[in-house]
Parts: structure tokens; C-alpha cells; sequence
């Protein structure tokens, strides 16, 4: 693929929002359900098309609810008037909730189980009385997310393409000396010059033996002559995620690390080799793993292969052993086989791919 | 107060894991349960004296049981061995939790209602059958967490030290011409060589009229001269977290702006000539924005005075209309009074302050 220059004109605009809320009323209808309370920051973000935080959504068969409070009323009313009608929050956000459901006529309301608290179910339940029903979803939302707009793909390709701008500028300051909570900083520092205003999760830096650990808390550790960086990094653009890992070497590299790495870099290969439309997510993990296996390293491979990504780091499907998910065109992946060997060392290499009509296109470029 | 060196030893050891869990025991008793399931990572981490994440706590009369993965299992071996009973999660973590509480035979199980997702909820209760039932419970470790131990307080200093030293290392660099993203920048890149690990939460660079949203996400918008930019920052040191906020004037300052400055100003000291023990939460919320809409712009200050801090950023009790809390030394908030003023700019100032014995300590210095 070519690179996107930084300035491509992409932007979160409202426009998406409409297909949608008809994409997720028509769930609606085939669950019997009047309504969905939405309470992931991600999910209002994404069926409002617009940068959200704090805020609730209510979607009925003609009605957008919009429930937030008095810091973000004026932000609100700019970008999302005329498409929702707005509630701001004065006193209890679960008695506004149920009194809007009980006004609209909603009997029977669904809600992300895994999202709300048990304590915000009861206090929504209560005040709705005996005249509605809450009742538990899973992924309604989440589903619709999983395939990618052609949109979607092109932030998600400028994420990315930020992120290896980061892992090119890094090279020079992965040196004997520096501290790998410098290098995070000076990853903290580059991407918000170069696009980015956020990272996407704590940058890893794992250097020496703290590779071993895959979610390593960067710290004071400084790296030393003839040592392996992991360096795992995400960043946010336009509210989309990347998630990249590379393994730097420092000097000269022992046998075993130059082995190990050349066994995990195959082994993406295979995984990357056998994304196809129609495959399973575990068939993908299984080939993966057995090639890892079949080199001697079957225990030093402890997480599953790769997860979706888009408004959020970890998505659904997983590429692990229990995800049966068939792979359609537009679903987004990390591929990132790993190898731990305990008291030592662990190599992980992390690539993004988008599924495509015939296969998979690795978004981070050529894997060479 | 002097402000700590950064080099001040203090960490977390794990010493105090066991006067916490004696606290939390007592409170398990006064509620009449067997045990309570710890699921927010800032308890788990809490009460077991260490830097914890992807964690469940089991806490009994007699037992602690701490559930993690495998990612995590060697960490933890090396940090807890010999203080909690891990259990290493492979399947359903709800079924292990399940399982556990009946092994040991507890029947009056409390989990956090607030802190735990339906989802998880249905699932453990699914698991327990009918042999012990689930409590719900609110803040009880929270509770413990309001009044800060001695070492706790020292290690906020040490995060609002450095949150200092970042305030004034950027002065210089905000200027006409820079992005607002640019300066989120050079404090992240700051902090991390300071001794802080990350930042608390999004930095927020919020210049012109962009002042007036009280969580202004920073972007690319570049700084004027005769600018107000508001920078709210805090940063995190061994797990705790600071939130101090100040407004930076480039050029000249506008009549209104200096009023409305030393206005919030003036409330802010009237605020904290307010906190002494016995004193409720409300009432300083009340002195402080009384003294606002004395001064006409009642409307201006549309969110609480502040909020306890510690572990989390926003902790209980608030110094909020709503929050009858008695204040007791040891507990930490921020103060922060505001006006914003409606498609011009907003101003807010924000300091630290602890309770003691006679009075409030401003941890972020004089506020001369």
C-alpha cells in the first residue's frame, strides 16, 4: 500500500451517523427490542459519528436521545443539533434515562451487559418501575463496528501510519544509557507533532530481560550494551487506535534471540499468510501456534494471536483459539505471535492487517 | 510545606498490605460477609500494597485469593508470594471466582456494585448456583481509601511536586505560533524524565476561547498573542495521582480577564480558608460559590468545587452541593473554582490540598 501523507482530509463529521442507527434499528427489530440504552464511550462515539465522552445513548425506532451534562452542553450543541435530541443531566442520570424511556413508550429496553454496572442496571430498573423491561445485550453495537467503512480504514491507515513514523524516528534514541521511560517520552513527544493527540494505551518500552513481560510497566531500567527493546505502540487518530510492536536490537545479538526472532517473524507470516474471508479467527491462532509448537517453543507463547481494533485497542473478534468468528472483508486485525522464555527474554512482533475481498493487506506496509 | 526532592525514597513494598486487609476485615464483619470480591484495579492495588492491573481480590476472614493471568503470573509471584493465594485464570475467571468462594465455603459474598459489569455479575451468580449469594456493596474499600496513611501523603507530594516543576518548566513554551498539542507535548515528554511514569489523564492545553470547555480535548489550534491559555495537568507517581490547574496569559490581558481572574482567585482561598475537620464537603462547595454569585456570575461555575484524590483521580467524598461528607484529617482533594463565560473563555484554578488536624496544607505550595 502507499502511505498516506499526514494531511489527507479525513474527518469525523456526523455523516455516518444515519446508516448507522439504521444499521443497528433493524437489530433492534430482529431482537424485539423498543429501545437500546448505549453506555460505551466508543459505541456513542461511533453511532453519533462524533468524538463523545460522558454521555449516554437512547435509540428507539424514531428517536436519538442524547444524555450529558452542563461541561459539555455547549460542545454538544455545535456538532450533533438537529440529529439527537438533547438531555442534559441535573441530578440523577438514571431517573432522566427512565423518565425519557417511560415518556417515549419503550417497554422494552435493552442495555450493553457487559458495560453497565450492576448498580446503574438497579437505579435505571427502579425508576422504571413495572413499566418497562431492561434487558441485557451483548455486542449489538460491537457487531456493526466490526466491519470497517471505507472511512474507517483510511483513519485507521493514518494511525498507523503515524505509529511508524514514531517507530522511524525511534531507532536513534534506542541507545545504551537511556532510560526506557525516556524513550517513552520522546514517543510521547514525536506523535503529537506528527498528527496524534493522544497515545492509544501506555507505550511499552521493555528492554533486557523486561521483554519478558507483555505488558511491561516502562520504567527507570536503563538499557545496556547487547540488549533486545521490545517497543509496543499504539496511537489515537481522530478517536481510531493503532497497535504496533518492533523488537530493536542494541548492540550485538546473542544465538537464541536472533533464533527466537526469526521463529516469531515466520510465524506471522504463516498467520498473516492464512487470512482469508471465510477462515476462522482460531484457525488463524491454530496455524500460528502450531508452527511455534512445532519449533520447540509451545509454552512461550501465553496470549492469543491478535484481536480487532478500531475505536478501541481490543475488539472482537480475537484471533485466539476460542473465537470461531468467520473473517469478512473489512475486519481489522494485530497479528502479534510471541515467544516468552521466563528468567530471560520474550520477543513479540505486531503488525496490523485489514481483511480484504481476497485476503489480507498488512496496513503497516511490507513486512520486509 | 518544602517541597520534596524527587530522589526521597518512598515506595510501595508491600507493608502495608496487612493493617489494610485487618480494616476491610473489620468492615466485612460489620456487614455480616463472609467475604468481598475486589474487581477495581485501584483496590486490588490498594490493598495489597503493589502496582496492580487485570485482577480480581477475594478477601475473607482467613484467606486472600488474588486472580490474575498468565501474562501477569510472574510479576505477581515475585511481588505477592507468600501474602496473597494466586490463582491463575484459564477459562472463566467468573467460574474460578465461583469456585473459590465455594470451596471456602462462603455464603455472603459482597462484590463492588459499582465497579462490577451486569455481565459479571450474571455470570458469577450463574456459577455460584444456589449455595451463596451475592451482596451487593458500595465504597467499602473506597471508605478505607479516603483517609491517607503518612507514606501516602508522601508520595502525593512527590506527584504534585513534579506536576509543579513541569508548570514551570513550560512557561517558556507557551507562546504565540505553538499548537496547543505541541504543548501537551513537551509535558509529557517532561514528566517522564521528572520521575513520573505517565500522566493522570489527558493533558488538557486549552487556549482562547477553547478555555471555556472544562475538558477541552488539546488539537492543533495555535496560540495567539493577548491569549488566556488554561493548562490542567496532573501526573501519576507509584500509582498516585495529581490534578493541578493554572492560566498562563501571553501578551496582554483584557480587563474582563483579570477580573474574572481574581475573582476565581479570591474564591479559591476562601475555599480553602474553609476546610478544617467537621467541616461537610457541602459547605465549602457553598462558601466558594456564594462568594461567585456575590460577584454576578452565578452561571459561570457550572461544576463541583472538587473532588478527593489519591489512587484514582476523582475519588469520594466531592466538595460538592450534594456531599454532606464531615471532613477528617488525612483525606486530599483538589479545589477548583471556575467561571466560564458562555462562546468567550473560562478561567479555573486548581490546587491539592489535605485536611490536617487544625486546618488544610496546600500541597502545591503557597498560593502566593
Amino acid at each position: 500500500m502507499t502511505l498516506s501523507p499526514i494531511n489527507r482530509a479525513t474527518t469525523i463529521n456526523g455523516d455516518n451517523m444515519l446508516p448507522r442507527i439504521k444499521k443497528l434499528r433493524a437489530k433492534l427489530k430482529q431482537n424485539s427490542l423498543d429501545g437500546l440504552l448505549v453506555s460505551s464511550a466508543a459505541n456513542v462515539s461511533y453511532l453519533t459519528d462524533s468524538l463523545s465522552r460522558d454521555a449516554y445513548l437512547l435509540v428507539s425506532a424514531n428517536k436519538i436521545f442524547y444524555f450529558t451534562d452542563a461541561r459539555y452542553s455547549e460542545e454538544v450543541k455545535e456538532t450533533l443539533k438537529n440529529k439527537v435530541t438533547l438531555k442534559i443531566i441535573n441530578g440523577s442520570v438514571f431517573r432522566l434515562i427512565a423518565q425519557t424511556c417511560l415518556k417515549a413508550r419503550l417497554k422494552r429496553i435493552g442495555f450493553e451487559e457487559r458495560l453497565l454496572a450492576f448498580a446503574e442496571y438497579r437505579s435505571i430498573k427502579r425508576e422504571l418501575k413495572l413499566e418497562a423491561k431492561l434487558i441485557p445485550t451483548i455486542g449489538l453495537v460491537e457487531e456493526i463496528r466490526q466491519i470497517k467503512e471505507p472511512r474507517e480504514l483510511e483513519i485507521i491507515k493514518q494511525a498507523v501510519f503515524i505509529t511508524q513514523q514514531a517507530l522511524g524516528f525511534i531507532k536513534n534514541h534506542v541507545k545504551p544509557g537511556k532510560k526506557e521511560i525516556e524513550i517513552v517520552a520522546e514517543l510521547e513527544h514525536f506523535i503529537r507533532y506528527h498528527g496524534s493527540l493522544d497515545s492509544a494505551f501506555q507505550i511499552i518500552v521493555a528492554s533486557g530481560p523486561n521483554s519478558r513481560f507483555p505488558h511491561h510497566i516502562s520504567g527507570p531500567r536503563i538499557i545496556r550494551d547487547n540488549e533486545l527493546v521490545l517497543i509496543d505502540i499504539g496511537v489515537e487518530y481522530l478517536g481510531y487506535k493503532s497497535d504496533l510492536t518492533r523488537a530493536f536490537f542494541v548492540g550485538k545479538i546473542s544465538l537464541l534471540t536472533r533464533k527466537i526472532y526469526d521463529i516469531v517473524r515466520r510465524a506471522q507470516a504463516i498467520a498473516i499468510k492464512n487470512i482469508i474471508p471465510g477462515a476462522k479467527a482460531s484457525q488463524i491462532d491454530k496455524a500460528c501456534r502450531d508452527y511455534i509448537s512445532a519449533s520447540g517453543f509451545a509454552n512461550g507463547f501465553n496470549h492469543s494471536l491478535g484481536h480487532a481494533i478500531g475505536l478501541e485497542v481490543h475488539e472482537d473478534p480475537r484471533l485466539s483459539r476460542k473465537d470461531d468468528t468467520l473473517l469478512e472483508p473489512g475486519m481489522v486485525f494485530t497479528v502479534e505471535p510471541a515467544i516468552y522464555l521466563p528468567g530471560k527474554f520474550g520477543i513479540r512482533i505486531e503488525d496490523m492487517v485489514a481483511v480484504t475481498k481476497k485476503g489480507a493487506q498488512v496496513l503497516s506496509g511490507s513486512l520486509d
